[in-house]
């Protein structure tokens, strides 16, 4: 990862590409180059979907290596939904085979003069962009297909969907899994729509030729992966839940701590959370010949993906995430997976961010556009999506946009970006993250649940406000650290609780660059990020008053404990005190 | 004007009402008085929708006086369109009874329990508040109509029509005109979704039984107002132009200066532009027997107003505004005045700004929803507005939905509020007033207009930046103390010009109150209104990075004077250094 890719689609006669040497994003990766170069680059008050905004693709520091975990890819750029900086990660393959590459950066900058459709191709050959208007419209899965005609089946793909060509504000982009499924998006903060918006369909990264990034210490490399994967086997989230139920195992433990968000936050119980549960899901998922368990991007040991069938054995779409299952699931009081698997599907093909597609649908129906548990209504909704209708364009812009067209007052958003699920008020320390993330709501952004809920990294009682403010603020830069490294996230669970993990990780990085590494450094990382990200946003308006949550949060309290939020304003500003 | 009533909403067993004496709110009227009490009162986070705002209808200091021009109601929220606080002025009927019957301001809290509509009645005997839910999705025509038969033609009406029930973020407040017709709008920053919110379609003023406002010192105000009255009758725009050709005299001297925005700000000068002008508008007006000279209230001697038949000399709607002419006409490519005029009834009957609502559908036309020039495809799409279809309701959120909803880049709005028809970029003056203000984007603001264009008030170059940033801060301070007098803003012409007339003003004001009033108090009256919406929108997170055109003003120069908007961001970040 020794260069950088400019893309500029704004001259006359087709696409220019740039290639130059790392300079000042030298040593940096994932968020923190996406991040770093946005800040750096992009004029703060810039309209997301003009051409002075910039969409930065970059594998994280460990990602082409034979590290386990390294297969996260940052995008970034200034989002069209929050108008904040934006960090979107997936999994899939597209980071490992970009890494291998060498492409520390790809920098997709300006705006196309013609409305053509354009397709990236970037092999060790070099960047090749052709204009392809075949591929018009066609949403994800389809596009795929028939990307695959030309480019095969030995590549990585990263597709918008007919979402992200209509610059709808809650698109993603879709990069594909081992098994060339676009089912691995950049959900959050409608990156799919800045892509969109410079006229990119597809980008194609072909790795053939090229090896595994080595290490500078090869063998304290091998031996730090080999540590780092035992701890996260040994874990019980890492090792069992995961991998045996997937990111739903989470809908009972949710439910049953009463912080479940059901019908768009009016309750944080819902009677009909069993029927949508990970243990329900994986039994399901077996039982019609689909998978529990499968890796989203070779090189994972996790496996928490899975393979959602229909009664036939007919392929559905992928194990539907937590969010996802709860965003279109208890949020709209719908009870039923194979609805829910559906609409999963509609969202990876068209190309949205299920969460922020899912809680659109809740507040429509808080508006009476249809009624909550109205599956077949929820499911005709992400069509329209999909036909690009008013209706569709409307959800498609998310829920902060969808409350206000249809006037309603319920809208659990921060910084117009939806909020996932975990309701604040049973659960105080996400609602700090939530409130404060330069991201918009955002749940990775600082997993308070983990500690406050699943009793990870130690026990903070969830009801009460006592340490939650330094819990979201140590989750907030350790996570900005390993959204830096390709990691993916879910191996915070064994290092924050297996500190031989967190050294193997530590080891990982310092043998990997030859560098000594240590928890400090982790630390200064997520800061620099996070500082650069509060200074863009700062710089875009963003103040103090953003860093709240919506005001019902503070005068609505919840069942089944009946509590608002209670996080002082003085408490929520002391997060970025360090 | 010695009290306020307070109508609290929320409680169950139906609206109450407290009448308080003024207290702190002594001695406010207008703009004043609404922006004093929503500084004062509502959270600047709270939902604009919601049962913490609180709306605020005022009338002027001299409105309900024999003085000429006093008719000016205001009408203050937290801006469900902007997020700022917001004051929203109307001519009609309003404002003189409501202060004939005593009232210094009716305050609006609370949210219903249910979704029932409420009349309130006002009235020598009380304030009564009654449940009509016959009146449901009434537009402002046909409720008024149907309210006449119950209240009679004797009062002043203020309603919603189904935009305002919809609580559509350009829902407007229409008051009735001397002739009863709901003409005369509360129109920008969504007002009327805020009173829809609050579950209130009608407000019925009976002044019966009440004599005019008797002034201190009545001689001495009869013969300041004549002075007052002669000095607007010499004035060549008060006098002259406004009285014989309306506010639309505006459209070919803008369209000379190259400053009328067209077809969605591509370019300042629409070729069809003398088709829309006030002296084809006041000739064709004259000719079908209806009027180019019209009082929108009592007591006016400026007479703006007219009334448009159509060519078998039937009724369509009163004369349209500059404004209206320009977002329905030069802003769309249309440049028929038949179809701005029948638009301009629908958005009176439906109940929304005809600024948002008019550059909204010039921004769909950028995105391709209807071609520019479509008469019959506007027409059409603000009937969808009154129909409330899922692209009604996003038009008639305004243009900045709009923009986000259709992924559009060029969408002209500050602070989320429509730019009304003068270019920044050839008129530099408008372009600081509009960054800078308070409200969203707002011509009345700060009218850099008279001096720019009109040279009223002196001569700044309207394409220099010299003397933009004086001028917009004057012109603001000054408009703020007006807005809170009751007088017309139409009055600043003859002021501006006329040390005499302005010196008639003072005296109007000192002899009505029985105190001296000198140009210091008026310059202080404006700065302590302006202090207080500053401190409400910074407590809401606005910051200098608001208080900026959209990107491209800055980056793309218009014909034909080639020219970006060039004032720089510590001069517009200077306006309020006073």
């Amino acid at each position: 990862m020794d260069k950088i890719a400019r893309i500029d689609m704004s001259t006359a006669g087709g696409p220019t590409v740039t290639m130059t040497e790392l300079g000042e994003y030298a040593g940096l990766g994932g968020r923190a180059m996406t991040s770093i170069i946005i800040a750096t680059e992009v004029h703060p008050l810039a309209h997301p979907l003009g051409a002075e905004n910039k969409l930065v693709i970059a594998p994280g520091m460990l990602s082409g290596t034979a590290g386990a975990m390294t297969g996260r890819l940052s995008v970034g750029c200034k989002s069209p939904l929050t108008g904040t900086i934006k960090e979107s990660n997936a999994g899939g393959q597209a980071a490992q085979v970009l890494a291998r590459l060498g492409y520390a950066a790809i920098i997709l900058e300006g705006k196309p003069p013609t409305d053509d459709l354009h397709k990236i191709h970037i092999s060790k050959d070099g960047i090749k962009i052709t204009v392809d208007n075949t591929l018009r419209l066609l949403d994800n899965y389809p596009a795929v297909a028939k990307l695959r005609e030309e480019y095969g089946d030995k590549v990585a793909y990263m597709t918008i969907g007919s979402a992200g060509e209509r610059k709808l504000l809650a698109a993603s982009i879709a990069c594909t899994d081992p098994e060339l499924r676009p089912t691995r998006h950049c959900g959050r903060g409608g990156v799919g729509a800045v892509m969109g918006a410079k006229g990119i369909k597809a980008i194609i990264i072909d790795d053939a030729g090229m090896k595994m990034r080595p290490p500078k210490d090869p063998e304290r490399y091998r031996d730090a992966n080999r540590k780092f994967v035992e701890g996260l086997r040994k874990h019980p989230v890492t090792g069992e839940g995961l991998p045996a139920y997937g990111t739903n195992i989470l809908t009972n433990i949710l439910n049953e701590a009463g912080g479940y968000p059901t019908r768009n936050f009016k309750s944080g119980v819902y009677e009909g959370g069993s029927k949508l549960s990970g243990e329900a899901q994986a039994e399901l998922e077996i039982k019609r010949g689909g998978k529990a368990t499968h890796g989203c991007h070779r090189g994972c040991v996790i496996q928490c993906s899975g393979i959602y069938n229909d009664a036939d054995g007919n392929y559905i779409t992928k194990q539907p995430e937590y969010e996802t299952v709860w965003s279109h699931g208890g949020h709209c009081g719908i009870d039923d997976l194979d609805t829910v698997a559906r609409l999963d599907y509609l969202d990876d093909n068209i190309g949205v961010d299920t969460i922020d597609m899912g809680v659109a649908i809740g507040v429509a129906m808080d508006a009476g556009v249809i009624p909550f548990g109205d599956k077949e209504g929820a499911i005709r909704l992400v069509e329209e999506v999909g036909k690009g209708t008013p209706l569709g364009r409307i959800l498609g812009s998310g829920a902060a946009i969808t409350g206000k067209v249809f006037g309603v007052e319920r809208v659990p958003v921060v910084k117009d970006q939806a909020l996932p699920a975990y309701d604040p008020r049973p659960i105080q320390g996400i609602g700090v993250t939530y409130a404060t993330t330069t991201q918009g709501a955002d749940h990775t952004a600082g997993y308070a649940i983990a500690t406050n809920i699943l009793k990870v990294g130690g026990d903070v009682d969830p009801l009460k406000t006592e340490g939650q403010v330094e819990l979201s603020r140590n989750l907030q830069i350790a996570t900005a650290a390993i959204d830096s490294t390709g990691m993916c996230l879910f191996i915070a669970f064994a290092i924050m609780d297996q500190p031989e993990t967190f050294q193997a990780l530590l080891d990982m990085l310092g043998s990997f660059y030859g560098i000594t590494m240590t928890g400090d450094d982790v630390v200064a990382l997520g800061k620099k990020v996070l500082s650069a990200e509060r200074d863009f946003n700062k710089r875009a308006g963003f103040t103090a008053a953003h860093d709240r949550l919506p005001r019902f949060f503070y005068t609505e309290a919840i069942e089944p404990h009946n509590q608002v939020f209670q996080i002082t304003d003085e408490e929520l500003d002391s997060v970025f005190n360090w």
